[in-house]
């Protein structure tokens, strides 16, 4: 089909550009240098793209990811990125026919693992975003915890999400090296083969790592595009044109088709205006015409998955495959 | 079960003080007055309520929630206030059991409903709003075409949500006043019974309009809030606290869960500093623990309804019922 036939608004992968990606990464963190985080996606479809790229570990950010990755075939080596105290899903994963590693930052999530069937965790170290992870001083202490509650400490986890602050690519350096030394402080205490940090914005930077928690570089999007430019923007939404004015043109493309939280979106067809639930509005660059298809390109790509059911695959014009978006929800 | 045991991120809806908002608005528009606007929950179930407190017409934004509202017995009187030319689309409208009319503002649209089995149209107005509408002028005009292509032009609508931007009401009155104008000048050319407008920001404000498309009254948010304080906030986000610091807690409701167009939600439980994907951090107002239920308010209802898969409904901290979120996606 072509996609000038597509129901919108619908996600669509432009194949070549993500072959492209896929391979850039492949080449600069080959195998489990890069363990690809599919909450950037959260399409098994494409995960199993990055697998056969060479990268056999994944990162989740919830439960049902890593349910879904491992359901999928895709289970050698999970890592949930992230804290749960939910004994139901924390059971649901250690029942898993796969490999699962969890982030733990406190006595109680080390607790709830032991008490559920996890086997494996990852000591989460703050090294300077506000959010989960221990103090780096305290890392060894949870690791002898999480021992003695007989559980494998397979090493560290922190994400240096703060760096992003700094445009320069040096300021950025300095500010990545300042955390990860943290992070290598913890990991002297902690012991374990795995020091897992790191995102697309710092792959190039982080080379403390062992491993580096990539998620955007696959679609990018016009967040990330400035820091990393060797990786292409390859998912945009398709959308229709629907409405026209003397000033203005309207596309059935709005804010519950969007992440919005890094802003409006993107055209090349003109200046987005006005985004609201169910349209854009923009002021075209010339004229179209009622049913006309865009191309919206999202400011964050994350969240925009997350809002579909599926993606559409196309090769130029023609839709050759459609993914399941099939780890949505919690 | 008890809202303690809810696996999080969950909507809940507090049962009684939807039933209050949902009163409120039939006192004030009973019947026909009010045609609800099923965007802002795409949840038949909560339409029923609706429907059962005498609002028997709906508007809806998109094809999926007229056809999931026809699927529901919920189709006495149907209006997508949207323009569209998707012909699968159409015709599914088109065949559903149900009064379907569609809103048109162009030849395009025109000749798209007509051509795909659609009976009943409304002549949309621009009335300030920079987004779909015809110019009020043009309106006569295009009724003319309508009915010479076989269809039924019931009358008119258009949507004044640029009234929002005065805080002031008599100034939001006035331009409330103006717009209208616009939407009555356009009326008189194109004959009907129905002038459908509005919302639940100018619901008590538009007496010119037949019936007003209000979606917001039933759940509410922070951002009408301060509009129409006599309509409550019934939704907010269960969510768990992950983590924890001697500076902020960490809790699993991120921007995946809310729409953020709006900005950021509001706690009770403390401030809120950042919003991740999967993560709110906030500086706590008192002593929280991993494992503690805390309860996130979304800056807007609409979007963040469309992130979920299911609705709880609670009378107190016990959950009565549980909702399907069945009109998402397109």
């Amino acid at each position: 089909m072509n996609l000038s036939k597509l129901a919108t608004p619908a996600l669509v992968i432009d194949a070549d550009i993500l072959g492209s990606n896929l391979a850039t990464m492949a080449k600069s963190l080959p195998g489990s240098r890069c363990r690809p985080h599919v909450k950037a996606h959260k399409t098994t479809s494409l995960a199993r793209r990055q697998y056969e790229h060479g990268h056999t570990g994944f990162t989740c950010a919830t439960p049902r990811e890593v349910v879904g990755m491992a359901l999928a075939g895709l289970g050698d080596d999970l890592l949930l990125a992230n804290e749960t105290v939910d004994v139901g899903r924390l059971r649901a994963m250690a029942d898993c026919e796969a490999r699962v590693t969890v982030a733990v930052d406190s006595d109680e999530t080390v607790d709830a693992a032991a008490a559920n069937g996890i086997r494996e965790v990852l000591i989460d170290v703050n090294v300077g975003l506000p959010r989960c992870g221990c103090l780096p001083e305290e890392a060894g202490a949870l690791a002898d915890l999480a021992r003695a509650r007989g559980l494998d400490v397979r090493g560290v986890a922190g994400y240096e999400g703060h760096v992003y602050q700094y445009a320069d690519r040096s300021e950025r350096t300095r500010a990545t090296e300042q955390a990860m030394s943290l992070l290598l402080a913890a990991h002297r205490d902690v012991g374990g083969d795995v020091i897992s940090a790191g995102a697309t914005g710092t792959y190039d930077i982080n080379t403390w790592a062992t491993e580096i928690q990539a998620g955007s570089y696959a679609l990018m999007d016009t967040a990330f595009a400035s820091l990393v430019p060797e990786f292409k923007q390859a998912l945009w939404l398709e959308a229709t044109v629907i409405s026209t004015s003397s000033r203005h043109a309207v596309a059935d493309c709005g804010l519950k088709a969007l992440g919005m939280d890094h802003g409006n979106p993107s055209m090349d067809a003109g200046e987005v205006w006005l985004v609201s639930d169910e349209h854009v509005t923009f002021r075209p660059h010339s004229t179209l015409r009622v049913g006309d298809h865009v191309r919206v390109w999202p400011a964050h790509i994350d969240p925009t998955v997350a809002c579909h059911e599926r993606i559409h695959v196309a090769r130029g014009e023609e839709i050759t495959d459609v993914w399941d978006v099939d780890l949505r929800g919690w």
